[in-house]
């Protein structure tokens, strides 16, 4: 890829000087294929993420789904020839669509007001360009427009984005700003787009989509660098505005329009000054919000600085690790730990004011207000690696959880929050997880009354997908859902967070509730079998189930075979229902080694046989704790053969580097911890589990102050195994290691080996936590 | 009409305890024919006026336009069979429809979602009614619906709309609530709704439309006196709601629901307890807003509490009048008091938030924020009775339209403004005289820089209907605007009002430029036809011109003939334009007696020989003060006669009494200001002209404490003329009292005579303001 080895030869020219963490960070992974990263500009958790949509495939197009939504979460593919323009907002990895918000679009020559197609780009505004013209560093991307010879450039700050076009010498040049532009779009999906230009070199404006997010506002104020010479509008769809008769000529210079299709030109004196910057600051409150954030964050400064300062805070994110490797697992390590770092995205003005879940405007109060919980994946890894890593930010994202139940007409945490909205998308609630694991590892140190509140009431929604029932019988029936078995085993995980956290606040009549539900995994598992199988409300299992495929069998992203696992907090409980030790070993065994016939994943957009080892599906994270599972067995050391094989295969230094959607930074985040060597099977504990480092250095400066030294002299593809590891010079023989010991820092000495150690961890006293200890 | 009877009647039996002002109101005067008025419930100035809806005609269908909708400016037709519902928002006699936001609908029996149609009822919710069970009275209004059998009654606070409901003994009833319905509705007028059910007895939600207001947000709250037994939705467009399934049963009991076609019903448990009281408090801010305004206004008092607080609140604005006359001229006279104080309405919540013309959310700091202003009607003679009257308010509607101009991207203070939308309806820039006039009579005392500034940036938008050229040319060439004529006459006097407003402040350069732009009319007149004529850019009148025709000749809502008097603030000066006096008094009278061919009207929705006196047209405001300009004559006492005319003509106690659009209360304003007799033909001057008073005694308490008897003893319509007045006991023989004449109160007599006195008020010291003097 031409861009790598720009990025790798302008790394290595750096490095003379002084390399700094960004410079290893490739924006460029992932984005082809199944990743679904994007490689425009964002700084750290920022809510603007400036990026290019390569395609505008509608969602639907007269009522029909256009199945190729799915491959644009992202905006952009890399193996696209042109690109649409330069939008705001996007999701980082996602599985599911949506945003793109308030799109420009630089251009010369003929006004055109149509994107066009990307089989005949010049029927509209888009653009072709060359791969060799593009850049992407974090904070900051490049790119020329090859139709209009633009030079593009972007940067950003948390809430604006800044564009520098370079326009031609001597042409004048205009910009489109499209209002009906967006990701996951279809006819309708905006509700409503607003714009003033209020002087010649100030726009603001808004508008309110329909999109995966429900509802979503999008306020923005746009400023630029030159006087706007004249504008005008496209109204695809005239809106009423004189009950009599149209007294303006709303298509030339008339300041202000509205409607539900409204894109507008803008033509600059580019002939005289070829350099025009454009600031473009979002809110989610009002325009007056984005005005504010444009002033406090994007005003007085150069593109440079800004660009210099998007640069620096990503430096100051990505330096608590020092790794070394080679350059592609510089740049995988590098990358993956950028991408832990864009969603969630701060979701609040300057001054505090934020759009809360019932739509009103809220005051967040001794915190910063995050959106984009994608828990169903993050609660795994993510919010783990953030508790160990940046504490200070995952303690305000659990706040804003708790502020979300609290403006919630359920009274639930998050599901899937965006953009202020409950999307309500996959299954459990899993932000009982992320809430307990903050509280249990202390990192969350609010009114615990308050976080045992939210827990009961997201617990015990009776019409939230079988909760009613799973509370009366134990288990949801399959004829009351299509997800019963994966929900109730995710239930009975998530209830048993409730139970750390319960205990943690000394309520323990609470946690006794909640451990008797921790168990309620009981149900599903057939002895016949020993995988789990969804019952149906007689008590009786489901006739004729298949336990390799994923539809229709009761579970959701993952087969029986796969979801059957989902016990991390009771792993020998779970042997014990799947038969025991020797039937566990083997049906992991056949996990990582089966032949999955492709009939199983053909129809499944987000599998491929690149996503597969053996039968385990990586891109989908019920999965994820899997290959650690081995750590309660007498075998431990097989995790540390797969996690190699799954971090060799699934995560590569390439467009088609990721081997499923990175998930808001959950695929990231388990690569992180697999690469230090340990993983939380189980959050709402304290432990980790233990693998293997797949550098042979690491150094964390930990948010205490603390540094831990991870050192694995040796290590590769042949010598994976761990032979012993002295922490601290001492002997330390467990599977797990916990989040205290962590935090003391210090140096972990790895003897790596070509062989396994497979006496090593077998002791009972060596085993991680399970709920109902070793059977 | 029965409901006359009714009231008359029990208006008859209250008398004999005690007979209050709102005994006399009639709000069913004008709810037929050319009112538009509504009969429900509301209170002065109240954001909130909760009335019966009988009709849906939508806007338009597939496209093509409904003529119906102008009959259904205020939803409610005298003549329909059925009523739909009760929504909360009307206007009170515009000729243009919107609102008809939030419809309750209570009903038993089957449940229906869609209101049906009049023809056939019974497919829908809505439901026949009989005038025998309507009572309507200020702040109360009552109908039983037959279908159901239910009595239904309402009443309000100022952001409130409160409903009593008694269903069927034994029987269970629902309610609906069906977001979809407006008044102006269309598909698409909806843009989205939210809803939530907070609890069992409360809803809180919003929705934001596209109708004549361009973006109007109505958030409500709703409260119930029995808890709800069970709720679903019609959902009639589904909303994606999730990317991979819908787990929820939405259609019942799910506590929430958004789109763009919400239609939502609740039972009850009406057969245990039959009576129902419904709560409804709006905000254009947020929910959190109607809840603010439902607790401070609706909650901890009873219906009748509520109901008997409203009608106080009208007895409070209306007992300032003390009239004797026929029980159906006491009828008119307290109605059109009463329709004077419906629009304006406060468009504030109780914490004084409100949002902006910018949809920004503002708070007023020291006065009321007041929306709907009508100006091209409203400045004439309304916001005149309210500087007169009600002067606080009359300041703070001053003060809301200079922060409508601060918010106003074009600077710009409102034209037609519509719940914190620019409407743009009809034509001038009205706002200034209504903020001159304000200023002039001291009324409005804020700073007179910020005041002047809003009176320049206003008359000065180039792209602001031919304003550009009118600045340049001192007129607006035909070929630039469909209302060049009439249009070039409004700016000429809005700019007189600005010149008045300079003086006042003591700005002599601005006052010196608006004395030259207020002799721009001049440029029209031309003396062949001795009529104002629309010229051309160069300088040609417009060949082929019809003085009577109102369409395609330059002109808007008035033709030639009436138009070419809308010289107001220089009388003499087109007197001299026009061909002198005799020329100038020859068409006045041509105007009142002459045969107006129905070809000029039969087109033409608003006008009917029911409207008609001559070629006068009363219901189309640019006439109002016309037949007054006989003061400036030597015939000032044609005045007396016509104006009688006209109030006999066009005011009569009854469904079809309004003899054109109420206009937000400009067409009752001049009723009150012509029975009191005088009118400010000029608002800007200090000076009102005088006519004769219509009752034979009237007294006023002034705002300013002190009392002012207007005697006419034995006036009638064979003893109009006036053959003296005494104030005080001193002769007066001017043709206008001013402004500080009217505020000493005092007593006028007049004697009244069958046959005028031709002497009176024919010399030239009697004479009323006129810019250029006496010709």
């Amino acid at each position: 890829m031409k861009i790598r080895l720009l990025l790798t030869l302008l790394a290595a020219s750096l490095a003379a000087a002084a390399q700094q963490p960004a410079d290893y960070v490739n924006p460029i992974i992932g984005t082809n294929g199944m990743g679904h990263t994007f490689p425009g500009a964002c700084t750290p958790f920022g809510l603007v993420q400036l990026s290019p949509d390569t395609d505008t495939i509608p969602h639907n197009v007269g009522g029909r789904y256009q199945g190729k939504a799915y491959e644009y979460c992202a905006g952009y593919r890399y193996s696209d020839p042109t690109i649409v323009g330069f939008s705001h907002t996007h999701l980082s990895g996602t599985g599911h669509s949506d945003l793109g918000d308030i799109l420009l679009m630089p251009a010369t020559g003929p006004l055109k007001l149509t994107p066009g197609r990307a089989s005949s780009p010049d029927e509209g505004y888009r653009s072709r360009y060359s791969h060799d013209t593009e850049k992407a560093t974090p904070g900051y991307y490049e790119v020329t427009l090859a139709d209009y010879g633009i030079r593009v450039q972007l940067t950003a700050t948390q809430r604006a984005g800044i564009h520098r076009y370079t326009f031609p010498q001597g042409e004048e040049g205009h910009l489109i700003l499209d209002l009906t532009h967006g990701i996951y779009n279809y006819d309708g999906k905006v509700l409503w787009a607003n714009l003033r230009v209020e002087n010649d070199t100030l726009l603001t404006g808004y508008r309110i989509t329909n999109g995966w997010a429900r509802t979503n506002y999008t306020y923005f104020a746009i400023s630029f660098s030159q006087p706007i010479r004249e504008y005008g509008y496209r109204d695809l769809e005239p809106v009423k505005y004189n009950g009599f008769w149209r007294r303006f000529h709303l298509e030339k210079n008339f300041p202000e329009i509205a409607g539900r299709k409204v894109v507008s030109y803008l033509r600059f004196d580019t002939s005289r000054q070829p350099e025009l910057v454009v600031r473009v600051a979002l809110s989610a409150v009002s325009t007056e919000g984005a005005l504010k954030n444009l002033r406090a964050e994007a005003s007085g400064k150069s593109f440079d600085q800004l660009a210099g300062e998007a640069r620096e805070s990503w430096n100051n994110e990505l330096h608590h690790f020092t790794v070394e490797g080679t350059p592609d697992q510089m740049a995988m390590f590098y990358t993956s730990l950028y991408h832990t770092m864009i969603n969630p995205s701060v979701y609040m003005d300057v001054d505090g004011q934020y759009r809360g879940l019932d739509h009103n405007i809220h005051r967040a109060r001794g915190f910063t207000n995050y959106t984009i919980f994608s828990l169903w994946d993050t609660y795994r890894a993510l919010h783990p690696f953030l508790n160990l890593m940046k504490p200070e930010r995952n303690a305000d994202m659990v706040q804003s959880m708790l502020e979300h139940a609290r403006q919630s007409v359920h009274g639930m945490l998050p599901v899937w929050s965006l953009m202020g909205n409950e999307n309500w998308c996959m299954s459990g609630y899993h932000g009982v997880a992320a809430v307990a694991d903050a509280l249990v590892k202390e990192v969350w140190t609010g009114e615990s009354a308050d976080a045992l509140h939210a827990l009961t009431t997201t617990s015990t929604v009776p019409y939230y997908e079988g909760v009613a029932d799973y509370m009366k019988l134990g288990y949801i029936p399959l004829e009351k859902s299509g997800t019963a078995a994966s929900s109730t085993l995710e239930y009975a995980y998530d209830d048993f967070t409730i139970y750390r956290a319960a205990l943690k606040a000394g309520n323990t009549e609470m946690a006794e509730t909640y451990r008797r539900r921790a168990l309620n995994y009981r149900h599903l598992y057939d002895p016949s079998i020993g995988f789990a199988r969804p019952r149906l409300a007689d008590g009786s299992f489901k006739p004729e189930f298949d336990v390799l495929q994923t539809y229709g069998e009761g579970f959701i992203e993952g087969n029986s075979w796969n979801f059957s696992f989902h016990v991390p907090h009771d792993v020998f409980g779970l042997m014990a229902v799947m038969g025991g030790e020797r039937s566990f070993l083997d049906k992991l065994d056949r996990l990582f080694s089966m032949h999955l016939p492709e009939k199983y994943y053909e129809h499944n957009e987000d599998i491929t046989a690149d996503c597969l080892v053996g039968g385990y599906v990586h891109g989908n994270e019920p999965s994820h704790h899997v290959p650690y599972l081995y750590a309660w067995t007498s075998q431990p050391w097989k995790t540390q053969y797969w996690v190699r094989e799954i971090l060799n295969k699934m995560y590569r230094n390439h467009i088609n580097g990721l081997g499923g959607n990175d998930d808001c930074g959950q695929m990231s985040a388990w690569y992180l911890f697999s690469v230090m060597g340990f993983y939380p099977v189980c959050p709402g504990t304290d432990q980790y589990v233990l693998g293997a480092p797949y550098l042979p250095y690491m150094k964390l400066e930990l948010p205490n102050g603390k540094t831990l030294e991870i050192k694995a002299p040796g290590v590769s593809d042949h010598k994976r195994y761990v032979q012993s590891l002295r922490i601290d010079g001492r002997e330390y023989d467990k599977t797990y290691i916990t989040h205290s010991d962590l935090l003391q820092g210090g140096v972990w000495e790895f003897r790596m080996s070509a062989s396994p150690n497979k006496r090593r961890g077998t002791a009972p006293d060596t085993k991680p936590y399970s709920l109902t200890g070793n059977p």
